[in-house]
Formats: structure tokens, C-alpha cells, sequence
């Protein structure tokens, strides 16, 4: 058995980012950007009234002057001449400050009568201006390669004049259930069988995470039906099976990979839930569609996730969502965990690190959040990680905790709720 | 003007939630139940094994016992018979545990030797068994009308056995640009002119929040042009403008609305940035397609927010998106906020809620993280925005804080990244 933080970096070693293309902003939310993206005109491109106003000069600008009103320049709708002594220009929100002028006075700091306006304030100079350029210039990078794209990003290239913007390919991650017993929603249910919960919540996760999952057919507990479907799967970034990860007469899923030419990295971690978790790649020639990138070589790489949905959830935001980020080319690693104060006390763990489902409640003013273990664990249990807001991260061999004492802990809900 | 929390509070009130749609289970990622999903079978199904291992019976199980193998029963295919005194049946993860057997022993714990097994350690009863409904029953309800899914709740009502979900109908949110000086991305710019970058930052905002966006045309800066671009809108259940949202000369919103029948409620709240806010609502019948929802007695609600882009981003977190999960029968109100300590001195507030950007660091050990306002707040710099992790709540007339202190603020990454 090896630890978590080893094969997760043995997972991720093998992982190359997958190509770019090109797609319309409006598409662009949660891709990941593949080039810097580099304003392509400044802005704001000129000085600019940062309110409605008068722009002057702040030379002629003492309280109670009287100025002459020479025109009047809505937002794009410059002002063609220049502001001389004793001159002054009406201005909006977002007007071009017109030649001349070096301050803008409020509308509220003067009185207007017909043509002209008496400052019940004196102006400053650069008052109320935007200057050119005070958001960004030309030229200048505004997003870095590797971004992930949110709402403020994208109003951010579009300010930058880029309609389209170039972002990772969405890897493809194919998704395998296997397992005699298993049944999709709806359909037929095998005496002693269950519902096939694994596939779509992985594959909800992986699209969450940036990927573009592919649901295969549930393949039976034979190397052949394993081999098959595997063999019929599109081109793939990343293959995860679900079930049968152990080595025990029905654990097939290595002796099936391996009619594709499958070479095993390691497939036991010492953790808890999800001990028997596959890693490994594919040859990528074996595979029906052939391989398109993911990992090196040509390969294809293989997570053999448990068959237990609570285990296959904590192995795939250990494994799986890093994996998907790394093949975005976004910094990929251990998730985010934050300190809580453990609401209840906690036992010694053993030498498998462990993952226990809890839930979250605020702390006291000042305080960490409280995070308090649920009684039942059992990893066949789905009600209970529904119900839980959090995973509290148990390393190998931890000491025994009493109630009040720090641990971290890993929020379900960066996981996409 | 009026406070935060009173123009969330009648923004939100006339707000109905849209109708229920069926969506497949596949599709359901993010969207809102709108009826409970309840168990149509009981998880597990039987008692089941928790482990590969031996089923037998307790009483025939002290340490040493040999049993007799009697026959095997991998998941999916349940024993026939009945164990009997002295007897066991191999079982794997997920087995049906078959009569007169109530426990199982792990094949770690036993010496196997042809068709025997003897016991390295005594068997208990009901161990390593998962006993029938452990999970849930059937009709137990497993995921409460209301709840915005994710990807374990994707799987739980797989496993419950709902291929189908009753969903809240995503409300259609039209955006609508104004003002002469916009053009989109790529397009000609006219002089003194900028990109439009509101657009589609809210579009992207309204769809993470589980709304459809319809982006229309941008509308000049007359009455006429305002109400020809909503007037062709389609059928929608909140109507979103940008910009002209103060009543200056050029601030031609609220009277091209009224042209369509346009009811204001405010138009100004007490906050920075973004005190000029609209709210109302316009008459179902004025508009094009006809209103579907969202506001009551088949009114169109209304939220015009400024056209600076920060401002319009931080109203759209504080009012747009509360009333998208309004809209969508969650329970919405102000955003979350959390607790940090000032990493520097904060001035004294004015009347106005102010919204600062800031940046967040992990606190000392044990501690809360340290958020920092940028020193740039102008709420024309989109760059300051996109830097920041937060946004540091002051509430009109806050006192001034030292570094150290506690503040409350609104974790951007809230809204997808």
C-alpha cells in the first residue's frame, strides 16, 4: 500500500495537458485558458469623467467661480474643441474628458443657470477624472495561461476586446461501471442487484471539474465483457472503472484491462474509504478510438476506482477531479483544505489515512468552523455523504483528538455543491 | 436611498419560482429539485456483504471452527440454499448474505483448504454484514424539493432508482447593454467608445446560478431604442439592464421602460459601488413574448444595474443572483459571508454598505484568514476586480478598524471562481 499524497503524484506524473482551441466568449465559463490574453487597446482609452459633471480647468476652478458652458459631451460623444479659460463642457458618466480640461466638477457641487454654473466647491485638479489607461494598457497581459474562466474574467477579456479566446480541449474521460450486479436506473434489477449510482455522479463531478465525461455501457464480471467495452470507448483522455478494483475470483477489472494491454502502477492506498483503487495506463494503440493525449507516450491512463459509491466519491476528489485539472494544464494537487475545530472527539486512526464524513457548522465569533464526524461511516452508505458538508482528513496513525481540537478538513461543496 | 438588505429584501419579495420541468438524470447536474425524490427501492436490498469473505453461521464460529464450503454467491448472484450447521458460502463485497447465515467472516481471517475453511478469528454476529436499509427504505424520502444538486446527489437518486428528476424550469434572465459608447468585442468602437464587458460577465453569472441568459442587442442611449430591444425580447422571467441607471440627461433606462409600462419601485440604495440601482417591474402584456413567471400577477421584474462593470458585478452577487435562486425555489437572501481579520487598517464608513476588493491569505495557525483591500477601489478597474478573492462588507457608518479586527466578507470564488 502506498499513501494518498504518493499516488496522487504517481497519477499526475504521467499527465500532459490536452491541446487548445478556440471558443466564443459567451462559451468561455470554467474553461481553462491556454494563452495569456493580452489587452488589445487601453483603457479607459482616454481620460475619462468619472461622474456626471463639468470638466474645466482646475486653474480657473476656485469656489464661487462662474463659468461659461461651451457644450456638452454625453459617453460617445466627445467633445470636439477645447476648453479654454473660463470655459466648461457637461459630462456624463464615462464622457471623454475634452482637450483643455483637467478636472471634472459634480453636478451637485455647482449651480447652473442657463448657460452657465457657479462652483460651490473649488475643482481639483485630476478630480473626478478615470485616467487613460488606469485599468489596463495596451499590450499588457490581463489573464495568465492556465486561468480557470469565471464571470469577472470573462467581462475582463471582453473589455480587452477578445471575442474569442483560446482554452484546453475538455479532456475526455470515459466512464466504466462494472459488476454483475448493477442495473441503471429504470431498467431490470438482477436478483440481489442494485442501481448503478457511480457512473453519473463521476461523471457530473468530472464535468464540473472541466472535463467531458463519456458514460460507457455497465460491463459484467468478465475479463471479455471488460475488455469489450473498453475496447469500444471513444478517444480518451482518462479511463476510471468503478468496481471489482480488488484482486479477489470476481475482481476482473485488471485481468480485462489487461487483454488491452494494461500495465498496473500500484492498486492498493493506504486510506479509508477506497483501499483498492487501480492505477495504470493503457496501451493507447489497444484502444478502439486510440489514445489522445492524457498521458505520455501515447498511453492511456486508467483510475480503478472502488465499486462503493461513498469510496468512489472520496477517491475522485482525491484522484480523479486532480487528474482532470492537471490534463486542463491548471495547477493540480492535494484539495483545498481549510481548519475546523473537531466537534466531537475522535479516535486514533490507524495506519490508512482516513476520510470521515461530517458536517460543518459556523464557529463562535472569531472561531474556526466546527466540524463534527457522523456516527456511521460505513462507505456503502450515499445518505450519509449526501447529508455531509464536509471530509475530515484523518492522516495515517493521527493521534486521538478530544472535541476543540484542530483538524482539516476537505468542503464537499468545491466540488460543485 | 435605501439600505442593502431592504432592496434585496423588495427586489426579492414579488418573485415566484418558475414551473417544473423532467430532466434526465444525466442532466440534472445543477439544477433544483422541484418535487422530493423518495427511495422506490430499499438500500441495500438484502443483507450484503461489506467485505470478500465467508458467510456462516455466529454460533458455529469460535476461533479455530472449521466449516464446510457449501457453494459461492458473488454479487449478483444470490445463494440458493440455506447455510447449515458447520457450514459456509464464499461471499465477495456486495454478496447477498443467503439464509440461516448471519455473519461473514473476512477470508483474511480464515486458512482455506480445498472445500474448508478454518477460523484465525472468531466470528461475530452481524459482522462485516451491511443489513438491508442500512442506506434507506423504499419510500424514505432521500433528496428534499429545494435542494440544488451535485454530483452525490446525482448518485443517490441513481441508487434510490430515478432514472427521471423533477426540476425547477431554468428562469430565462434577459441582459440588456445601454449606452452610445458600447460596442461588443471585435466590433468598430466608436469614438470615445469602449468594449462591452457587462453582458456577458452577468450572462456567465446568471448561468452558474442556474439561469438561462438571453443576451440582447445593445441599445443606444434613447428611449426609443431601450424599448425596441426589450420590447423584441423573448419571453422572460427577469429583465436585466446595464448602464443609464441614474436619471441624468442620458440616463434613458427607466424612461424607455416606462414606455413599455414600467412600474419603478427604487432606484437607489445606499452602498458603494453601484448606488444607482433600478427596481420595478414592467407589465406582463407590454412585452413582445409575454412574461412566463417571475414576478407576481404576470408582472416582468425589473433590475437595472449600473454600467461600470465592478458595480454592475458586485449588484449582480447581492440582488441578480439572489433572485435567480429565488426564482428557482431556493432559499436566497444576502450572500454568504465569512469571517477574516483586517490585514490592514480600514477608514471609517459613510452611509453607503460599502463592498471593498480584497485579497485573502490563510491565517496563523488556528486563525481566521486575513483579508486585504486592494488600495485601488475605483469601481471602474475590472483588472482590480479580477485580482481580488473577496469583497470586505462595511456596513453605513462602520467604524474604522485596525489591522487585526474582524471583518465580514463575500468569498468570490462563491461564484464560480
Amino acid at each position: 500500500m502506498i499513501t494518498v499524497p504518493e499516488a496522487r503524484a504517481r497519477i499526475l506524473a504521467p499527465l500532459r495537458p490536452t491541446g487548445t482551441e478556440i471558443v466564443g466568449l459567451a462559451q468561455a465559463w470554467n474553461r481553462v485558458l491556454a494563452q495569456d490574453v493580452t489587452a488589445r487597446l487601453t483603457q479607459p482609452p482616454a481620460d475619462v469623467s468619472a461622474m456626471d459633471g463639468y470638466a474645466l480647468r482646475a486653474t480657473d476652478g476656485p469656489q464661487g467661480a462662474v463659468l461659461h458652458i461651451v457644450g456638452e459631451a454625453p459617453a460617445g460623444h466627445p467633445f470636439a474643441g477645447t476648453v479654454a479659460a473660463g470655459q466648461a463642457v457637461r459630462l456624463f458618466t464615462g464622457s471623454v474628458v475634452p482637450q483643455g480640461a483637467d478636472c471634472v466638477v459634480l453636478q451637485e457641487d455647482v449651480v447652473r443657470d442657463g448657460g452657465a454654473i457657479t462652483l460651490r466647491e473649488a475643482a481639483r485638479a485630476g478630480g473626478h477624472i478615470r485616467p487613460r489607461g488606469q485599468d489596463f494598457a495596451q499590450g499588457a497581459r490581463v489573464l495568465a495561461a492556465g486561468r480557470r474562466l469565471g464571470a469577472r474574467d470573462i467581462g475582463l477579456a471582453a473589455a480587452a476586446n477578445h471575442a474569442w479566446l483560446a482554452v484546453r480541449r475538455p479532456p475526455v474521460v470515459a466512464i466504466l461501471s462494472t459488476g454483475d450486479e448493477i442495473a441503471l436506473p429504470g431498467e431490470p434489477v438482477p436478483a440481489g442487484g442494485i442501481i448503478s449510482s457511480n457512473a453519473h455522479m463521476l461523471a457530473a463531478l468530472v464535468r464540473n471539474a472541466g472535463g467531458e465525461p463519456v458514460v460507457l455501457p455497465n460491463a459484467g464480471d468478465t475479463q471479455e465483457a471488460i475488455a469489450a467495452a473498453v475496447a469500444s470507448a471513444p478517444r480518451m483522455d482518462l479511463l476510471v472503472t468503478t468496481g471489482g478494483a480488488s484482486v479477489g475470483e470476481h475482481d476482473v477489472v485488471q485481468a480485462g484491462l489487461a487483454r488491452l494491454g494494461f500495465t498496473l502502477d500500484f492498486w492498493k492506498i493506504a486510506m479509508r474509504p477506497g483501499k483498492p483503487m487501480i492505477s495504470g495506463a493503457l496501451g493507447g494503440a489497444a484502444i478502439g478510438g486510440g489514445a489522445i493525449g492524457g498521458g505520455a507516450a501515447g498511453l492511456v491512463p486508467v483510475l480503478g476506482l472502488p465499486g462503493n459509491p461513498v469510496s468512489a466519491f472520496v477517491c475522485a476528489i482525491l484522484f480523479l477531479v486532480p487528474a482532470v485539472e492537471r490534463l486542463l494544464g491548471l495547477p493540480s494537487g492535494a484539495p483545498r483544505t481549510v481548519r475546523a475545530r473537531a466537534g466531537a472527539a475522535v479516535r486514533a486512526n490507524d495506519h490508512r489515512a482516513d476520510h470521515l464524513r461530517a458536517r460543518l457548522m459556523p464557529g463562535e465569533d472569531g472561531g474556526l468552523p466546527v466540524a463534527t464526524a457522523f456516527e456511521r461511516q460505513d462507505s456503502g452508505m450515499l445518505s450519509v455523504l449526501v447529508a455531509a458538508d464536509c471530509l475530515i482528513v484523518r492522516a495515517p496513525h493521527a493521534a486521538a483528538l478530544a472535541a476543540g481540537e484542530m483538524v482539516e478538513i476537505i468542503p464537499i461543496s468545491d466540488f460543485g455543491f
